[in-house]
């Protein structure tokens, strides 16, 4: 399948609502692949993490582009890349992530390592319509971050993210991302102001679960760093376990068979 | 702390029974370093699934650098590598690693990619002499892949790991590695054999825990890819429960927090 294919291929699936998980590594993403996820995204936050940054635009671009080659090309599965604000020049990101052999970017509308700075909507929609251009086959995952940064009440973070997500539409991106949103009214409300534009959610506690989600007309469900952080869970579990007794059930129960994680990374393309 | 000041420090950990808990990228070696271990390994295997490989030499040696390289510099104890047989020169990549950040390695006596080779004792004892003379301040611990190769009766297997951890030590290691052991008798026996040398053994079901292996006089455990591979069953978990039922209960139980997680990241040396 050529990469054109498989940007296709990624397009198509928004069409039905479905889950996207995210990965931090080769083998979260090969096993999300062998769970028969027809499109695998990536985390910034995990990959982050995973290389010694905390989020927020800290790791080098080059870091979180060779984490996402490393990922694509190991996959048949289309990828799709989180790439936070862009590290920059969001349209020489977007270059490079096609580079990579993924097929879709995240790009979030907030800036800065410290205190997250919105970025103004019609700055951000003029970089995703110069993203559009510069890489057309990309599927540009359009963010905003209104709802995660919680400033104001509901009903004026709702009307500054629909204004938002309508103008980033309007500049070319095929999805809208609304982290942090969870309530089945606004979720809807979304979704008719987006008039048929695939909108993605975040999920985690509270949220709608897949079943729900499609009811509301919730196109794409992404998982963000829940997985990788789950994981950090359990190591902090084992930790204790092998510092209080000296123990190793913690490592061994539900532990995937070392014969089977040769196989999972030995699979050619 | 000086490379040489963490270097005798890891020498002085041996003189008790210690576990020494394997991670394959920065946010597990920090959480186990939260932890309070007073030293940290790395996983060969665990690395090299993290980025796509199978295990037994398949990992280009700069990739499995450079991951030891990420972990070593994020963390304030000292760490000790797995690097399989050496990645050809083993002397060059000691080196490396002790230019990485790392204090101590860990040699296997087999070679090859496909089938295990047994490498000769007194070619794996010179290779641990050269070793020691390039780089006098890693601390070598020499590992016999014997009992994990289980060829012929205990007996067999026993008399030819004593043999080859006695070659090792005479030329210079300071540690001795004989992961597949597990029964007690056995274990005892090669601590006689080594006269003080510090055994490791590698933890896993049906090992000693870590107040019977001290009772033996093991004085290091190591805990290999379980907990690399830990986690993996817990993605496998995750990634069916998104498919099965379409929730998120699986990433959001036990999840580490991503406030805690930048916390966890952004700590500066």
């Amino acid at each position: 399948m050529t990469q054109e294919d498989k940007a296709k291929m990624f397009l198509e699936i928004h069409r039905n609502t479905f889950i996207l998980p995210n990965a931090w590594d080769v083998a979260s993403a090969r096993i999300f692949e062998e769970e028969k996820f027809p499109a695998i995204a990536t985390t910034s936050a995990g990959i982050a993490f995973s290389l010694g940054y905390r989020d927020g635009q800290r790791i080098p671009a080059e870091e979180m582009l060779a984490a996402v080659k490393r990922i694509a090309r190991a996959l048949q599965a289309p990828v799709t890349a989180d790439v936070e604000n862009g590290y920059g020049d969001a349209v020489v990101t977007a270059r490079q992530v096609w580079e990579a052999g993924a097929v879709g970017i995240n790009l979030e509308d907030v800036m800065g390592e410290g205190e997250p700075i919105l970025v103004k909507p019609e700055q951000q929609a003029q970089t995703i319509r110069r993203i559009r251009e510069a890489v057309p086959g990309l599927f540009v995952n359009a963010r905003t971050d209104i709802f995660l940064l919680g400033i104001g009440d509901m009903a004026t973070q709702k009307a500054q993210a629909i204004e938002r997500l309508q103008a980033y539409r309007a500049s070319g991106a095929q999805g809208l991302f609304a982290p942090g949103v969870k309530d089945a009214a606004v979720i809807s409300e979304l979704v008719s102001a987006l008039d048929g534009a695939p909108l993605n959610i975040l999920a985690g506690p509270g949220c709608p679960s897949l079943g729900e989600a499609k009811k509301l007309g919730v196109k794409r469900i992404s998982v963000g760093s829940g997985p990788m952080r789950a994981c950090l869970g359990l190591v902090t579990r084992i930790a204790q376990e092998l510092q209080n007794s000296g123990t190793y059930q913690t490592i061994t129960e539900g532990q995937y068979l070392y014969s089977e994680a040769n196989r999972l990374l030995d699979r050619k393309l």
